[in-house]
């Protein structure tokens, strides 16, 4: 099988690699979402994640594919982090980073990942902890509503989009319309009154406040939908909830990019494909899914418009699921798309063509990049 | 490989075509449920109905398949609508048109179809639009009710069936008992007050009393479920929400026949498989999916029994819709079919007979034609 | 293909088996959900379920796969049940039963399974017949609740888990929490007061009273999710629905098993990756979707870890029904691995140790079997 050739791709949505190196047990907690040790007599290795990474990451250490995880995480250990980090990420096949950076916790910038990785990176800016920290230093509504309205207006200058969490924080069931002025100073008294400090914002009022000042930058704007942590119900971060706002937002011009969308990846596809403001990604739905991710990218690929759907890996803390998110998606791709060429239903030029859009083109035309680079 | 012989097929659920010439902005928005130009940087041929469209058409004009869009709309202009209608219909391998006259534009009618396929046609009365057309005449509740009464009698004569919209002028999530006639009375009432001529009817009770009406005279019911144009929420079609209707309207006897349903497609199957008198579709989701159309009628044929199972185009405006979902279902059913003839899992004889049954006795049988036809 | 080597099944979730012979009629209503007659025209033979049972066990009575329907009837009558259910269940493959003992009907006990089968029986009681019981008998509210408690008891000592079909009787969005001494007192009051001798529970305080009921006790606790007969409402079935009460009860210890899942298999994959206390299962999904049982499983697999995925037939009345769903399961898994591991994704002596964990030795250590048995 040679299929069509795909060019080196732009993750449009990731975060950072931890800096330091990790027990054995911090290593498995990043194969999962879930927010606990794996049940008794169980482990995260036995997953379809865990299989992927033990397929792809050890001969990138020197090991057999599939070698037994403490083998792999000795030899790992071996290496120490950063060289583990630079010979992982070397081999990924990916140009460019997007990189979501409202995560906390010991990772990598923007700068350190594109430094470890010789490619080049951007910034997404996240919404929500955009206002968590002008709520942190602001003495009243006022200063808070300037503060989040200077913090929106200079991280559009350097960024090439924005994150919302809003499905975690309250869900995608929430308000269409823009909040009118005097809800959102009401809001923001009752938040500011009762926060203590550090504390998440989940107020829905300023939730959508942040969608729509970020709407109204002309960025981009990412929406987490589908499947995530337990943080999240799942139900309630089906993409077509969003299908009001979705109508609301369109006159401003904004640019909707649906991450990951599993196990409603076929409804964010309908949304890109009856929308023209609205993208549909792959993200986690692809790592997670492992040797089931050819089938999962099929289904995503049946109403999204080829010139609408995005590659990311949605990696985290590890920098094997950055490998396990290119591979999983080259792989894929390829095989569909050769698939399907080879019983005639696509001509060979353009699934060459598509496979292109998908892997990078895409995601440059969206964003805009290269623009701002830590490259 | 060989599979089963699928005879010609009975189209239970389809449209007329447009009469005149299309310019290419026009062609392209009928490869596509959006109601707004593709996306910059975009094209709506970029889509899984865009690629069946070059693979399957562009031979019946004499061209390559896959031959460039261009191409092929020169080529269409060149033979002109008639020509190139009557080619593409001739090759759909397409027996009966059901064919919903409720659509507006300047579309065939039954007859004109008949005409220009050698098919027999038969109608299917959209019912929204009866109630429509009895509120532009009536003076007053009375005269609407009895002019809508008589509109349902006399369709009920001539047409094999019923088609509701309610899921995209309501949603299915419609209160399921049959309305009291004070209640439509009152509704009616309203609507009539307050109504600009030519309005569209979205009047919970009313379009509920329309649902009832055509129940009672026993003729099969299609409703659309699932994906459509963005003047719906699709998660409010999807077919699960008609459960207690359907439950409700079981006495009648009422056939209720379910179009489309992805991507519920799979609880359309469940109620069919569990009630009766509930049929399922494939309609519009062969045609959109293309090269995924198998996967997709694989997943419908998972809980609906074979003999409630029935193929539509849902085909609308371009005669090349008609063509690309015959050639869609009759590939997939055969590929499928002989899949599961070779592994072993159905004998050869019994996939011969469903797939005579899918492709065209059981719309036979539902609707009871051959009956009042244009041909 | 030899695929991973798949040891003898636990099936953890099953009923009895019908004890005296059939009518053809009887038969038949045993291959569908429904609860009516197969519609005119049609017959349940022609589903994937009624396919997969003349697969596979025709030979198993002597005659040739896919042999007519009439033929297969009349050797089984021939035969008498007792022969033909020993012949079945003797070739099924199956080494533990953990049998629902809640259904009524003429069924055979988990000792008379047992000997049937030669395999080893469990029970696992269900809860809602727990509470009718103590109603029919109970004097007033005090008695009722100190007979139930008794009840749920008695039934931890000697069976290896409970079950609930609070899906059925109101639907998977009850409210989460435990509710209150006074509230279940006052609910019984209202239940005792209107109760019809032999009348369900439906009431959803006490429903939810068993369940926090059985979560004390610290056995498994089983929960129908997904597609059933048309008793239940299935967009009110999805497992994700539970979100809230799986988090309430966490602290209990109690572990929760999501049988069938179906179509929302997906949904109960993410609750189990997501929550250490939860299961999936894959039941009625198998039997009923016959040829395609590998495509569910392998949706089933996407997230589900491989030490949360449980076997199990849900097979009742006839013995057709575990000989299928065993198969279905063997042959579904044996192809899905060999698949994997052919193209490089799975390692082959992981597919044979998650193979052995799926059929058995998940089942085994969540319910701690072999244990309290009837073998």
């Amino acid at each position: 099988m040679t299929g069509p050739y795909v060019p080196p791709l732009v993750d449009h949505h990731c975060h950072g690699v931890a800096r330091s190196g990790l027990s054995a047990e911090a290593f498995e907690s990043f194969l999962t979402e879930s927010d606990a040790p794996a049940a008794p007599g169980t482990t995260f290795f036995d997953t379809q994640l865990g299989f992927a990474v033990r397929r792809w990451c050890p001969p990138l250490l020197g090991l057999e594919p599939h070698c037994p995880p403490d083998e792999y995480l000795r030899r790992r250990h071996e290496l120490g982090p950063a060289e583990a980090t630079r010979r992982l990420l070397g081999a990924a096949g990916i140009a460019d980073y997007l990189v979501d950076t409202g995560l906390t916790g010991d990772l990598t910038t923007p700068a350190e990942l594109a430094a470890a990785s010789g490619a080049a990176c951007h910034e997404i800016v996240r919404l929500e902890p955009l206002a968590e920290r002008a709520a942190d230093t602001a003495g009243d509504v006022p200063s808070f509503l300037d503060g989040l309205a200077t913090a929106v207006t200079d991280a559009a200058a350097g960024a090439v989009g924005f994150k919302s969490v809003v499905g975690y924080r309250h869900g995608l069931d929430f308000a269409p319309a823009r909040p009118e002025p005097a809800e959102v100073r009401s809001a923001a008294g009752r938040w500011l009154a009762g926060r203590a400090p550090g504390e998440r914002l989940a107020d829905p009022v300023l939730l959508r406040h942040l969608l729509w000042s970020a709407a109204d930058t002309g960025l981009p704007l990412q929406l987490h939908t589908g499947f995530g942590d337990p943080d999240l119900r799942l139900h309630r971060c089906d993409p077509l909830l969003l299908t009001d706002f979705v109508k609301a937002v369109r006159p401003t011009g904004c640019t909707l990019v649906l991450l990951h969308g599993y196990p409603y990846h076929r409804n964010a596809g309908y949304l890109a494909a009856v929308f023209p403001h609205v993208y549909a990604d792959v993200g986690l739905s692809l790592s997670h899914t492992g040797a089931r991710a050819e089938a999962v990218l099929a289904e995503t690929a049946e109403l999204t418009p080829f010139g609408k759907l995005l590659f990311s890996t949605d990696a985290y803390g590890l920098p094997e699921l950055y490998v396990v998110g290119a591979e999983l998606f080259r792989r894929s791709l390829t095989r569909l798309l050769t698939g399907w060429v080879e019983e005639g239903a696509w001509p060979a030029r353009d699934a060459e063509r598509v496979a292109a859009m998908i892997a990078a083109g895409n995601a440059r035309r969206v964003y805009g990049t290269p623009g701002e680079s830590f490259a």
